[in-house]
């Protein structure tokens, strides 16, 4: 049986995650739908002000009376200086002007203090909410967040990409570690090494994680049904957290150039880029990709890039413009479809049991 | 169970093939003891003539009566410039200088016509010494070569890294296909398109190219243990083949400290590199990787840089520098020890066991 320890503490049926994914994917539909059908949903609050997290928080509750998760970005440090905003802000120019969008003359760009305050801001709101599960992704949050959400009992969940990430989650006193193999859809979330010497794909992955830590394992990456879920288990996971295969469906916010981009869109076809964002992400290859390649080593860090390419992106999906899109997907785009959750949930379920009764 | 449809035609017990690694690995104490272990022993027969090919699988024959088989690599096009040779030769004279090295003056590099030579009469001692299993890397055998291998009953294998190799592979007339993941040690198998763009996790690569073919699937890339037997069983895939765990296994050729430094490596330390061989590889990082890296795109393509360091590898093997080695390592390495075929055999399907009893 695929119950465990995991689904009962965490009160859920099957141990499916929806991934977090951020930027307008995880409506309220999309969360609710995956709890009410007995998985995990998640809304990826990661670019959201404590306003927009807390409207959400309660529009989900709404919705459906099941637990549901939050996931939050831990502010990393960045120094950015003017020319290095100058030199990005040349390179998309001539991209700006080819959708006809006005220069960018005067910049919001995040600085790291505001980034911080907004950061606890949205801590407060998940306490005030009562939200029983928060994960993490790019790093740690401090051991004064930690004690605090332990204190109120929300569940504590780490991003890791390597076997010494989860070692340094499970030393900060987190309950569970979400395991990112190469293989997973969008951002990257190592944050001891680069994000290259940190690809390791989930077979390799997941036993050596689970060789070393104590608390339960999530697996990320490439998984969208319920062979990859029982993989997952055999490899000794403990649950799976699914993206890809939640984006493409009826519920997601996904736009729908981006949603057929994926289905039609074959394994080999994502790349790792940090173009669009300043940190490095899979995604389907692209004319932006493309063109910003050879200027990769050189953009503005994370969140500044994403800031100065939010116009590009914005005005590309206006005009369903998939070349200047990010159309961020994991490698097992074949296995995706445009569905409802519960039709994804049940299939996946479905395949579980033909499988098991196979061994 | 684990026995299948591909277990049965090959007349083996267990699902499991040792990867062809080639260049003295596969010596046949190892095979022999694969295959007498209830596995499939395979000679790395790549770099081999056909006089020693034949002296080996001779060998073998003598150590185990089940069957074993034997990789051959398919004799690739290349097109190299003595210019191209002069200036690798240029950057590895230092490093020669500091392993005590003469200078490289005559070269005794490979052609492309005694490839393809070597090739065919390697072909024709497999049918004079009726061997049942032949495995080919770096792409397709000639449709001539196919159809007297078939006439002659010998079960063909090819080597795929993404869905339509795969589906290549299927087409040629082949029974068989090894998926290789990203998680892989040792050279990429790639043909269709480069090797960075056909890097593809298992989790994702197996069930993709199990929908997309009807022969079936060998899973190959970071698999050690019953764990990753049992999850590439989920994921569609009939059997594994296991490289760095056979390698690190006291039968194996390769050289104490090289099986050391795997043991000892950690899942982030190997990378790709083509520095060695001029064709891309996963290995342990090393001295030799870096100091080449930025080179890297100008070396001379598959086997001519292998042929230029072939003394520094030689001479760094025989003063234990493992900083000159070449390393080879798939994406587990915590999951290999040294130990016996048998147990680790043994201990493969007594994983199985526990792992299946779970669900």
């Amino acid at each position: 049986m695929v119950e465990n320890y995991l689904t009962q503490l965490l009160n859920i049926q099957f141990p499916i995650f929806q991934a977090p994914m951020a930027g307008g994917i995880t409506t309220s539909e999309l969360v609710a739908a995956v709890s009410n059908c007995g998985g995990l949903g998640f809304i990826g609050a990661g670019y959201m002000s404590s306003e927009q997290l807390r409207d959400q928080i309660r529009e989900v509750k709404r919705l459906t009376s099941n637990p549901f998760g939050v996931n939050l970005f831990v502010p990393n440090e960045f120094n950015v200086s003017e020319s290095d905003v100058n030199h990005s802000n040349k390179l998309l120019q001539p991209i700006r002007i080819q959708l006809g969008l006005a220069e960018m003359k005067s910049y919001n760009l995040p600085n790291q203090e505001s980034s911080l305050t907004a950061f606890t801001e949205q801590i407060k709101v998940l306490v005030e909410e009562n939200i029983p599960v928060c994960s993490f992704t790019f790093g740690l949050p401090s051991p004064e967040i930690i004690e605090l959400l332990k204190q109120k009992n929300v569940l504590l969940i780490g991003t890791a990409t390597t076997v010494q990430e989860a070692i340094e989650i499970e030393k900060i006193g987190m309950d569970f570690v979400v395991v990112q193999g190469s293989e997973a859809g969008g951002h990257r979330g190592n944050f001891l090494k680069g994000a290259e010497e940190s690809l390791v794909g989930l077979m390799s992955l997941i036993p050596q994680v689970v060789d070393n830590v104590g608390i339960p394992v999530i697996a990320a990456g490439g998984i969208a049904d319920g062979r990859g879920l029982l993989a997952s288990l055999c490899l000794g996971a403990q649950a799976v957290q699914i993206g890809t295969a939640f984006l493409t469906c009826i519920e997601s916010g996904a736009h729908p150039v981006y949603k057929e981009a994926i289905v039609q869109a074959q394994e080999d076809e994502t790349v790792l880029t940090r173009a669009f964002s300043g940190k490095y992400a899979r995604g389907i290859n692209n004319k932006f990709i493309e063109e910003m390649r050879e200027h990769e080593p050189y953009l503005p860090e994370f969140p500044v890039q994403n800031s100065l390419t939010q116009d590009i992106r914005k005005k590309a999906a206006a005009e369903k413009n998939t070349q200047y899109m990010s159309l961020w997907s994991g490698q097992s785009p074949r296995l995706a479809k445009v569905q409802t959750v519960q039709s994804l949930i049940q299939q996946i379920m479905g395949d579980v049991e033909i499988t098991r009764r196979k061994f």
